[in-house]
């Protein structure tokens, strides 16, 4: 039997239906502000969908866009700038940026408050410590995928493959906030398939195109697939295809995760312009 | 065979030494601050030995003392005080607070530079995202003992049992930054033994007395109990005594993980008063 396939389009779609009728509703429409800096063509892609769908949102679109070799201190000033101007509710920094730039450093100026990718240190510790605050977006629009597939969390062992800081490392702790015991697996990890097995929700966010395998997989478990790598047949995740035939559930690549990174960002922005998290 | 004890006593007591020796080469004594509300007996008891200990490793003991019905407003005044003074290296507030306090509010008032209980929204964001930062104290002195006692924990299984703010979360962190594969348990895990049998390393802060038992522990692991409870029978931890026959390492208590906590709070002072984070 084929896993059901989890459909992260029409879920992004509603979400973004959802964001639209917030912000139909508010006396002031959102903005949010992009900075892009350089002509990297997949991040200046990135950016004019993110900034697309902010418009169709009818939220208000405040680009940024800076040379590729524009200095650190020149950064810092547009995003102090924006972090100051009311009108401004959301400040997202297009990653990654030139080498020649501090990442760290300038994504701790943007105020936690506008900072909609959640990834400033202060966003991290209010995840951390289960405050309210901006989730990152990526592990976020898993949790609502569970949700919507009806996926029980509470006592479940949710196991997450990659620790990185924009996916697997929020991903366990939203995991373990709803009650699910939390594994987190990463390139050290011995015996990968056999932890990987217990798994009843299984999250893989390592970055290795079709890492995990159908013996990594427990027969009926969740499977949400947040790789996707351009390959010579095609598009693919960081799950083979094999496992479709085991998992009781499957994000697919694409159409899965992919869709519902851009719709949590709206609703992130939506967030910042309307709650108060202090 | 019985489990070789780590005795957390001599560890700590060699924490001391070295903080004792760090002191006495700088030109200026560190300064920390205790701050106890109101007159809990355990409270002034942990506080005392706190003060007591910082005097012995050479450090300035900058004690506040203040009534049970002391207002929030007033609390903050002084944190604000302290949080002004050059000479105040360490800020520490004697938790829990009596009830009619915002103890989150208060502890985030405190700088992260000179949390040295490594609770504030920012320091946990600093340990989440692998940044410089005061960490929280017991479980870095838990990793202290792992690492005295010659634990491998690249590519090993962590398990910690307890997700608390204060010890399993930061632990798990702290494990996962070590290279270890991490799952945290707690109270709604399924099947918690059969988990726990996993671990390479088993760290236990459930606060429920001899919750794990012989049948939980692989042949060989090594087992840190972070519990402390005063029964019938006399002090026991979060583990049952039969699992000295099946670990292969074991933390007494007391006088395993109890004497790292204070330890690692004069370390943490020490890194207060001469490091730079950020």
């Amino acid at each position: 039997m084929s896993a059901t396939l989890i459909d992260g389009r029409a879920v992004a779609e509603r979400i973004r239906k959802q964001v639209a009728a917030d912000v139909g509703a508010l006396a002031t429409s959102p903005g949010l502000a992009t900075i892009l800096v350089g002509d990297d063509p997949a991040s200046a892609i990135y950016v004019g969908n993110k900034r697309k769908q902010c418009v169709t949102a009818g939220m208000r679109d405040l680009h940024r866009h800076l040379p590729a070799d524009v200095p650190q201190a020149a950064v810092a000033d547009v995003i102090d700038e924006l972090a100051a101007e009311p009108s401004v509710d959301g400040i997202l920094l297009q990653l990654p940026l030139p080498k020649h730039l501090d990442a760290v450093a300038l994504i701790d100026r943007i105020p936690p408050d506008k900072d909609v990718d959640g990834l400033t240190e202060v966003n991290a510790g209010r995840l951390t410590l289960n405050r309210p605050g901006l989730r990152p977006c990526t592990p976020a629009g898993v949790l609502v995928l569970l949700d919507e597939a009806g996926i029980e969390l509470g006592g479940a062992h949710a196991v997450v493959v990659g620790r990185s800081d924009l996916v697997g490392k929020p991903m366990a702790q939203l995991l373990l906030q709803r009650n699910a015991t939390a594994t987190v697996c990463h390139s050290r990890t011995r015996e990968l398939a056999s932890v990987c097995r217990q798994a009843d929700v299984l999250v893989v966010a390592a970055g290795v195109p079709r890492l995990i395998g159908a013996d990594a997989v427990r027969p009926g478990a969740t499977v949400i697939d947040v790789g996707i790598h351009r390959t010579d047949d095609g598009l693919c995740g960081d799950v083979d295809r094999g496992v479709n035939e085991i998992a009781g559930a499957l994000t697919p690549v694409p159409g899965g995760v992919g869709p519902m990174t851009i719709a949590m960002l709206l609703r992130n922005t939506v967030f910042a312009a309307t709650q108060d998290f202090t």
